[in-house]
């Protein structure tokens, strides 16, 4: 099988040279709007300055390379280079270079002219690391972008975000006219690693993503009755820990009735002293799964469940709202290009979907057709120096995304008949 | 039935005088140490100038009133005057009140001289309230009583407790002499409300307590593993919570199969944000029972199941000391006067433990036969102004201490022979 000029090898030398000029002994350190950041924009330019494509920045920040085609249609694929402080050396950026690759191949096959318009999108800030905002410059071109609120975000130092912003040329004013990139878009791309253990745990390299989950995330309070440890009788108790307790347990079964994930991430009692009975149990529940009516028979679930154990120990229990998020499907088309294309690598196309939020999910709500690609990761590690992909996983990644690429041209020609 | 005189309204009368002298619209305020204290040792010492007896304060602060006998040997009754802030209006005086009032129908039945010697306690700072040390004065009389330690406490206002004790007249370094009260100690009573609200639950005025609980209290650590609340499936996950959960539930089958009571009164999960799986959660287990094999075994099978529940989710667990004390139990054949006291008055004679500690577990642990007997307290709320308990069950609880003493005095002549 030719690989048309494809080089993934290339893209795992490029991988660790980025990782040469921005890491440190503690991992990767390039947050957006950093020097490092920076540097590592100018490290993707110089290579791109080597092929026949025009690179902008837009409005927002992001780093756009085009590659004109015979159509005027675009087909997208993104990545980022920004990275959280003490980062891995594949999250974000293995997404750009082995875009960078595929423009390559892509570029060399059809002397700089291919059927469709192929862009290699950089977003800034996917991570959100620095002002607890992730998404960035993906959401102003989704359009899922508040200046005034943005405008307020800062720094642990008190830079805020307009300013940091300023500091690399870029007016948060103007962001929103990134926007204007969405004009031709007719599909998009994004390879990643899984950041998550079910790969690995299937032995298997590469899986098709279905879409980001939807979230709901709230807390939970159960209130009972404080009373004396020594002279309370157990039958007379109002625990509110006891039923917090039983609500641990049965997320479990409400995940496994929907397929989805639930967490209990955090948990308060008052009055929180080793000589009382807890009179009151706030919870943390993060809820996600790929179909929205599942999520709201989760949250339903986890409220009537909430509710049983209240009642069976003496309690009450309130509810209150932190996040929600709507589950975003990915194409189906594409979803099966992504499929095919893992087959003819490996010899099995895992579908899966993706807990983490990521760019891809910002361009798909804004009309755009759009698919991921998974590679697995090596203990489901990421945000950290430990992060790690088999090399030869990465050889495949590189060649799945290449693949898509072509079938995605095609794709796209035929939605424009 | 003839009550030798015994007028239990008094008793009545004279804890609403108590109250109406030294409360506020929060509560008694007879912290000890303090001036309402002293008001309240006043207002005993009047009353007991009207009886033949020798008043006197030991070398701790307890006052002591002796109403000579034919025998030397010592039938003590106890209580303590001294109150929480914002506390109620039985806790510790119903005790001293009842006392007294038995104390006057003994010397007007004996003129004077009963067969026995009877002597009215009112312990120092049974509450601890300020200084954070429960039964002080007990404790001097029984020696488990460290001065060192006790001079090392301060309240809040950054007093020491030597400083306080000055004040009022006592020398801490000549405290444990109050130890040579013991002497001639033949037995112990004491009358106190419940606290807890087991003999409301089973309709009862009145109930013989067996003795004070044993104490175990231990923090216990679950860790498992940080993990995504998006990318990480529930079968995978270590979750130091979910341990917990378990084991909230457990402690209520732990508690039933020895007759016990075990509490979870605080929780604290790391790093407990709403997007992570818990990794680290600690507890606290206070476990109580009467009986020391049974404490054992129950503390045995919580770390039994502690750690099955670690097993079962990938996790490890380690367990903290926090405190502990053995159980401490009254004297059967005195348990049996209680009893047979009660079942003159009342229907129905309930034996129960005490959950909490009293001064008569100090008296006890002296060696000294002791017993106490519980009134009921309604909602079995106490430390608190809306502490209360009905006047009938107040006049029945001064009545069967009445008999408990006729009772004891005859045991204490039995015993001398």
């Amino acid at each position: 099988m030719t690989d048309y000029g494809l080089n993934p090898q290339r893209t795992v030398d490029e991988l660790k040279a980025l990782r040469e000029l921005t890491g440190d002994e503690n991992g990767a350190q390039r947050v957006a709007f950093t020097g490092q950041w920076l540097a590592s924009l100018d490290f993707l330019k110089e290579r791109l300055a080597e092929l026949p494509v025009q690179v902008e920045t837009d409005p927002a920040g992001n780093l756009w390379a085009t590659l004109k085609g015979e159509s005027e249609r675009e087909l997208w694929i993104g990545g980022h280079l920004d990275s959280v402080p003490n980062g891995g050396w594949l999250d974000g950026c293995l997404n750009v270079l082995a875009g960078l690759e595929v423009m390559r191949r892509v570029s060399w096959q059809y002397g700089g002219k291919p059927p469709v318009t192929l862009r290699l999108v950089n977003w800034a800030d996917e991570e959100g690391a620095r002002f607890g905002r992730s998404l960035y410059g993906s959401s102003a071109v989704s359009g899922y972008f508040d200046v005034a609120e943005l405008s307020k975000l800062k720094d642990k130092d008190g830079i805020s975000l307009p300013d940091a912003l300023n500091k690399v040329g870029i007016n948060l004013q103007d962001a929103p006219r990134a926007k204007e990139q969405l004009k031709n878009a007719a599909a998009y791309l994004e390879l990643h690693i899984e950041q998550g253990p079910v790969l690995e745990g299937l032995n298997l390299p590469l899986g098709a993503v279905l879409g980001t989950v939807g979230v709901e995330r709230h807390t939970i309070t159960w209130k009972g009755q404080a009373a004396h440890s020594g002279s309370t009788p157990m039958n007379v108790r109002r625990d509110a820990f006891l039923a917090a307790g039983k609500f641990a347990q049965e997320i479990y079964t409400i995940a496994e009735r929907y397929g989805g994930v639930c967490t209990i991430g955090s948990c308060k009692t008052r009055p929180g002293i080793v000589t009382s009975v807890v009179e009151e149990c706030e919870i943390t529940l993060d809820q996600r799964v790929l179909d929205k009516d599942k999520l709201a028979a989760m949250w339903q679930d986890a409220q009537d469940a909430a509710r049983t154990f209240a009642e069976e120990g003496g309690c009450t229990v309130e509810f209150g709202d932190l996040w929600n998020i709507e589950p975003i499907p990915f194409h189906p088309e594409l979803i099966e290009a992504v499929a095919q294309s893992i087959l003819e690598v490996t010899d099995q196309a895992h579908r899966l979907p993706s807990g983490p939020l990521h760019d891809a999910a910002e361009v798909a709500r804004a009309g755009v057709p759009t698919v991921m690609i998974f590679v697995q990761s090596l203990k489901g590690i990421s945000h950290n120096k430990i992060e790690d992909t088999r090399e030869e996983h990465l050889w495949q990644s590189v060649q799945v995304l290449d693949k898509v690429t072509d079938r995605a041209m095609a794709w796209i020609l035929k939605q424009g008949q």
